[in-house]
């Protein structure tokens, strides 16, 4: 150890956090696909000792004097070593304050309630997840307290999602689009022309969505040979580290919807982590910029590709052979009603547009349970309150309102608001990509996805978190982020479908 | 931590080690069931890291010094803790004469030799494989040279799996069984009367023998709530910690011997685990006694109770009403098969006779490996040699022959013996428990095995590592380990069913 350079040295450490990390990964995937009921506790136990384990590594005293030495050499402002000693300085700040009792709680904590959560939403019972989701609140308002915070105690968790955002910004953003979405929705509401919805209910055997979703997650490129896809209750992507991802979905087999743009989604997720720089692991820089931008690498997939006309011209005749339910149905209808735009209850089965408003929503119950305006024992009254508010629909129980998401119970507050970004950011970077890549419609069309996957390796995979979000935003597409892409691109692809302008 | 007793001290360090083997064993699981192959180089990482970890804790300076303030303490020498004290000793003394560096290569290596292993097993190819073998060969002599011998440096790597047993003592008992081994099969092979072995060869749809050895399972006591049941390319067992323990098997349609006694025998030692002291998880005699005892878990269910007549006497009807292929059979055709003795060469599916002759094999081999008299490369001849001598057969290629077993691959040399060990303990075990329980077969043929599982929880599983095997062995049955039990007790099932005596 005594040969390695001060940089040398922090690079090792940070890789060993990386891989310890890596290790509780693999131990949170196995607790969602395979772990038996009776294994929770001591599945807690384990994933507790990990945290620790890792926390007392990313702030051991000798990380702060090795930083201190590297921030006194001389290195180019943009160099990916630059990056590295910036990512590392600002993660040490963070986890120094944090105390490693806390860590460790959380770990446990969560490890229950992720238990308490999956029979708790089984049950549609809130009262089965309330006890625990009370600690979690209490636990991450101590940890906002201990980060600190300027403006509210939400940026305190909102960074350890979102680098550098604040609440503010997100506030703004989330109101100009709000202003912005509300008359498409209700233009497309008010539309004449409506979808047949009944075509994605009817039989789509299980093992057959599982095959055809599989077929198109290679197509576009999630590679199976170091990657794998399975059934958990709430699809996720994890990417333990250089050769390993893993994405699982739900199956429906009266729901076509639900599992295929669900693995596309994870599929979207997977690329962008098989496509890190595998070299650099463990390296700070070498991770993904920020959930943001992992979002807009799903959301990419998923929706501008998966939902888009060229894709189908592709898949429709390899759905209607998989599936003989859908052998009368013309690819006109279908592109439809896979983008039909209706609110309901479930926000990973909402369309692109009512999606956002999900998003608003669970924001503004974050920020209210963070400041303390919100007791967790009011949450399902707040919740049912909002959702007739913006969507005009009463959730007709708490499995179908606020016990759908899994994010509360892994303490994941601070979470939510970088879905919605992640659309805004995937809305800009297609928009630029579409203008460097003339022909992406056309190869898509020949299921040829090689030109799009590519070029979303060399300007985003690529460089990790050497650029922060909204640099890397204003590298790729030349401006900041804004709403406005997202919103034409909504105008674009749903207003001739429907009929209105 | 200074406000625990020494004692309590070590216990809270000794939980530590025991839960960071805990994530290994998730990781090894994974890589085993799930894992994708291009995750091979990467699991490497990790699990040498926490071995690393693992390592380091446990031969901290500090487990020393409370180790010495422990020992001074005066505590009765039948007691827990002071079987606790002797334990964590005999492992701290073994662990500081191991180096890291060791311990790490030792990791990465085997976790590369694993995925090698299974190419060159699928290949048939040797050649594959070697190179590692020879690295882990090499790391092995390191080991023993560092750990310490007096006899044979096997003794060194026999002690990790048979606390305090020597070579030289397994030599003798070996001696000893196969003098009475040789001329038991002599006779049974020479017997008229021979199995239709055709009957186990018929149609076995693996679903549904999944189904029915899962039921098997259940039956005899695995707990499914706190255990499941998965598909690898080499059977085992891994009890991660309370609540939380692994069965596999593998299934193959035309052969229903391999996958239902692999389940059983599995199962068996998922009793074992299922009901070691969950309360003290992490000390030192919370753990198996030994291999050997292990082993003694899963062969007593697998062959002393799995291919006797009672149990078939419930489970027969079930096997046709599952099977149509064997509707035909009679249940005594059908015994007599299951219990046929047949030299052969793959030994997990080997019968209770001939299997012990590829243990005394294997046992040969490593000591000769291990002393430097055999070279990694001459290890197919040797092999294909000592088998010609024993079993007067040739082993048509190297994946019936010395690449069928996974141990080497994870450098488990001084693992095979305690395999035979637990042929003759479970045969000693069962005699006693037959004393002590006289209607157990009545029982076996009602489907209840509850009296037999009840009487291994309390006389064994529930010690842990309370007493050495040998003591154990003396406790339960009131003499030390004998050849003896276990030849009478082939001769009691073979003769009649082959008509000899």
């Amino acid at each position: 150890m005594n040969t390695l350079s001060p940089y040398a040295d922090l690079m090792y450490r940070s890789r060993q956090v990386a891989l310890l990390g890596s290790c509780s990964s693999v131990l949170g995937w196995d607790q969602q696909t395979y772990m038996p009921k009776g294994g929770a506790a001591f599945r807690g136990e384990q994933l507790a000792l990990l945290a620790t384990l890792a926390h007392k590594q990313a702030t051991d005293a000798r990380v702060g004097e090795l930083l201190g030495q590297v921030e006194a050499e001389p290195r180019p402002a943009d160099s990916v070593e630059a990056s590295n000693v910036r990512e590392l300085r600002h993660a040490y700040d963070r986890a120094v304050k944090i105390p490693p009792r806390l860590v460790e709680e959380l770990a446990r904590v969560t490890a229950q309630a992720n238990e308490a959560w999956i029979e708790a939403r089984a049950k549609s019972d809130f009262s089965r997840f309330a006890p625990f989701l009370e600690q979690i609140v209490a636990l991450k308002r101590e940890e906002a307290a201990f980060v600190g915070w300027q403006e509210h105690p939400y940026d305190a968790l909102l960074d350890e999602y979102e680098p550098g955002a604040k609440s503010s910004q997100i506030r703004s953003l989330f109101a100009e689009l709000s202003a912005g979405l509300v008359p498409i929705i209700r233009q497309i509401r008010g539309a004449t022309k409506t979808p047949d919805a009944t075509i994605l209910q009817r039989d789509f055997p299980t093992d057959r969505q599982h095959l055809f979703a599989e077929s198109a997650a290679a197509a576009i490129g999630f590679d199976f040979h170091t990657g794998r896809l399975d059934t958990t209750t709430h699809p996720f992507c994890s990417g333990f580290g250089p050769g390993d991802c893993r994405i699982t979905t739900r199956y429906n087999p009266k729901a076509f919807n639900e599992a295929f743009f669900g693995v596309l989604h994870e599929a979207g997720h997977g690329l962008y982590e098989q496509n890190l720089p595998a070299n650099r692991y463990g390296e700070p820089t070498a991770q993904a910029c920020s959930l943001g931008i992992h979002e807009s690498q799903s959301r990419l997939w998923e929706n501008l590709v998966g939902r888009s006309r060229p894709f189908w011209d592709h898949f429709f005749p390899r759905l209607q052979q998989t599936f003989p339910s859908v052998r009368d149905v013309s690819a006109d209808a279908f592109h439809f009603t896979i983008n039909e735009v209706r609110p309901s209850f479930i926000r990973v089965e909402a369309d692109e547009a009512t999606y956002n408003l999900h998003i608003i929503l669970r924001f503004e119950i974050e920020l209210a349970l963070m400041s303390g305006d919100l007791l967790v024992a009011d949450l399902p009254a707040a919740w049912n309150e909002k959702f007739r508010a913006m969507f005009d629909l009463t959730p007709p129980s708490d499995r179908e309102g606020c016990l759908q998401d899994i994010h509360w119970s892994f303490g994941g507050i601070g979470y939510f608001p970088t879905y919605t970004l992640g659309n805004l950011f995937a809305a800009q970077f297609m928009h630029a990509a579409r203008n460097q890549l003339p022909d992406v419609d056309a190869a898509m069309r020949q299921g040829d996805f090689r030109g799009l996957r590519e070029w979303l390796i060399a300007n985003i995979h690529h460089h990790g978190r050497h650029y922060r979000a909204g640099a890397l935003c204003e590298r790729v597409t030349g401006t900041p982020l804004r709403v406005q892409p997202f919103l034409d691109q909504l105008k674009a692809k749903f207003f001739p479908l429907y009929e209105v302008s």
